[in-house]
């Protein structure tokens, strides 16, 4: 493996370990064990598992991004369409996934939020851009005449983002679709209604 | 101290320890510590970790199920002034702990929900009592011409306690109080809003 290829190895046998066990029951030797990386080669990559959970959170965060402007800007959909393909889309591979592990940033922020001023930051970071790529979207709908004129779309990116994670909380709780349904449900036809 | 006193001791203990640090980072002899408990009387009032676990699940649910009955039955009020006035109360509570813990029962929620199937077995039955709760008060709001006839009070049941449970996780992530007033204005002005 190249240096980057055993980087990200390890960046990728961690975030999958992590959003099943949270980061303080995590052990390095188990990532170590499954990507057959020696002690000193992490060393090597992180200055710490601080370090790697940060890259870790970040890696998340942008590939997160990424997937979400994909469909933020299918310019064949009206804004809120968009929107709401994203949140279809995330149904489906929970449906798929049989309502596991939920949202790696929203797991850390609940296990981290109160212990770890470093992490805490970097998902509050991570959390404000995710709303903005929202507000932006719900923005561009209200200028498109899909959601009523005085409501605030970064408020509404808030409650709607913070509602999702919510509703991932209790598919994870209930291990049952019907949380994110009924999120999609009252989001859509009850929320962000014309009026 | 009687045998009840010294069970109650250890829930209490265990209850604000597992609020901060979690159920799998939470020490036994931790607990033990802080009450000055010896080993084995532990043992004589609880089979297991897990079955202790599981009663402070029972009583956080029980206190919690009191403290909302005594807003949601305070007829002074209209039922969602009712609820509202409890979602207030808890906004106090917050903003007073430094927005500090969110939910216990949300908080063992997302850290046992895949990991500990008789813990989330129990979570999903005292989150379906919430609901209930939540279910009524919003069905007597129905009744009371506040909220819309073509809405579902129990599926508004079930978004509003989620919703609550993804702003209390911003809570602490963002150390901040707006995601719960968000929740607030948006669930009341917008969600809940007599159409």
């Amino acid at each position: 493996m190249t240096k980057q290829d055993t980087k990200q190895a390890l960046l990728q046998a961690g975030t999958q370990i992590i959003r099943e066990k949270g980061f303080n029951h995590t052990g390095l030797q188990e990532i170590l064990l499954t990507t057959g990386v020696p002690k000193g080669s992490f060393y090597h990559y992180f200055t710490s598992k601080e370090d790697f959970g940060l890259q870790i959170i970040e890696q998340e965060a942008q590939e997160h991004e990424r997937v979400l402007a994909v469909y933020l800007q299918d310019e064949r959909f009206s804004p809120l369409q968009r929107l709401r393909h994203y949140f279809e889309a995330k149904c489906e591979f929970f449906a798929s996934h049989h309502c596991r592990e939920g949202c790696l940033l929203g797991n850390l922020g609940q296990e981290l939020g109160d212990q770890h001023e470093i992490f805490r930051s970097k998902l509050a970071e991570v959390f404000a851009r995710w709303r903005q790529q929202v507000a932006d979207c719900l923005q561009h709908a209200q200028d498109y005449g899909e959601i009523p004129p005085h409501l605030d779309p970064a408020a509404l990116a808030e409650f709607c983002v913070n509602s999702w994670e919510g509703a991932l909380l209790q598919m994870k709780v209930s291990k049952s679709l019907q949380p994110v349904q009924t999120f999609m449900t009252i989001l859509f036809d009850t929320v962000l209604q014309r009026g």
